[in-house]
């Protein structure tokens, strides 16, 4: 039988979302190198930034990743650069998400050992961030950001933002970087039957995490105009520990004090296997079931 | 971005289970073609029999498929053959799973070329069974084998049971085969909070499509001896068409009548992907949610 299939997930973000030339200059190792494949990758003008996702053995992932910003650097200016979303680098955020047979710690690792290239490499100062974080002010990539490009010169020389490879300076043009591990994100929508917003705010706020409900969930309510409804929308950032189906008995169990009730729910975007395995495990009561009986997954490995 | 990755399994069964060398030579096609890989084979002594489970693109997979047999009828001597189950072939059956983007359609076309290639290469006749059968009374196995290799002979001239392809008449040494196409198996058990047998089988003949239950459900009742608690043993034999949650909630209703409630569920063997996702569709009341939308069909494609 084949060996074990490692899946390391990266979703490095470029400041360049307007030239379509450089940014397929940048993508090229992603398409070039072998044991790793480029899922999509998309710019937007507005933003001039260049988001890619790209899977692959933690190895050449490694190899293709500091290669591509090796050519981000040789053509993103930052002091030339300007779009509405934040950004302090030319390579601005580098998150590195376990997929198969790697774990969190394998992407944290992973993290570390290009962020300490990056700097030896390119000469850019880089933030952990997220679960790589080497304080917790520092998890927050927003408030790593915060100042962006031009505010991150005299920033970076306080003690608290000293970073945590490479020179304490930003570079000219490069700026500086976030490298660091997260879980996949999964966005997951409840459908209540009112058209009341505060009322779906008011559960929002209990489910989520700052208002003292589950640990891996942010939350908002929002308004479903055309269909006259309202809804819990959740980022579940770390379901592993913050399951799919406990988000949704929790909105369920602060909706009856309204008398209100789910009337669907839905999944943005893409969303790991193991994260609906695991919805199904718990409605059905299955006992001892691993992920390894779904045929796909021994179709995969 | 790469092409559409498409899987037929195929689960062959052959009537070696003993001489380990010619077991080897039948399974080397699975592991040289280029497109399929070999699964899982395992041989029986008792039964003197060898289960294999292959997947891969259909057009490699039927080659692939076709050489083995071809090495099979070689080897292999039905007069000289004995073991436990039941066989009236060389090459007994011959079943193709629609696994990735295939259809049941694709698997019956598949299932009737394969049938008669076999018939015009090896001068076998070839019964089309399950989903591929031309009359109801050869849909079950079971029934077109009954009488076995050493009954066949005769059983063959009869007007019911003239094969789809090859000859009129029994292959002297490889005997006849049964191809066709079904959808993947689903083995659920649901456990009950009861230790009284007669209630377990009793709501599994309601279940059952036999008994007025449900179209592709089939269902039993046993003992859990060491729980002390007992169990509906089903078998789903099309998922997309008998939901694993329809079985289960069918289960439950049932249980009410008794004061007997369900206390778990296994799921025994390999399932497929799209089986689970949909348990977590229904119990989530998920809207709008595609397969596709799962991170590791967009990694496999």
């Amino acid at each position: 039988m084949a060996t074990v299939k490692r899946l390391m997930e990266c979703v490095p973000n470029f400041s360049e979302g307007r030239n379509k030339e450089i940014i397929e200059k940048i993508v090229q190792p992603f398409r070039a190198t072998d044991g790793v494949r480029l899922l999509d990758y998309s710019s937007d003008e507005d933003h001039n930034r260049t988001v890619v996702t790209v899977v692959g053995d933690p190895e050449p992932l490694k190899a293709a990743v500091l290669e591509a910003i090796g050519i981000a650097q040789q053509h993103i200016d930052l002091t030339k650069h300007e779009g509405q979303h934040p950004r302090m680098g030319a390579v601005d955020v580098v998150p590195f998400i376990p997929i198969k047979n790697v774990t969190v710690d394998d992407a944290i690792a992973l993290s570390k050992e290009v962020g300490a290239e990056i700097a030896s490499r390119y000469n850019i100062p880089v933030f952990l961030y997220e679960k790589s974080a080497s304080a917790p002010h520092r998890e927050n990539l927003a408030a790593i950001r915060k100042g962006e490009f031009e505010g991150m010169a005299e920033k970076i020389k306080q003690e608290e933002w000293k970073p945590d490879f490479g020179p304490v300076e930003r570079h000219p043009t490069s700026g500086t970087v976030a490298v660091g591990a997260r879980m996949p994100l999964v966005a997951y929508n409840v459908n209540l039957n009112t058209s009341d917003l505060e009322i779906a705010s008011a559960i929002a706020k209990k489910v989520r995490f700052i208002g003292g409900g589950l640990r891996f969930c942010k939350a908002m309510g929002v308004e479903l105009t055309e269909r006259g409804i309202t809804q819990v929308s959740m980022n579940l950032t770390d379901y592993t520990k913050t399951a799919v189906y406990r988000a949704h008995e929790m909105v369920r169990m602060e909706a009856r004090r309204y008398g209100v009730e789910i009337v669907g729910a839905e999944i943005v975007g893409l969303v790991p296997m193991a994260a609906l395995i695991d919805v199904a495990e718990y409605y059905l009561g299955l006992e001892q079931f691993s992920i390894d009986q779904v045929l796909e997954n021994k179709i995969m490995e």
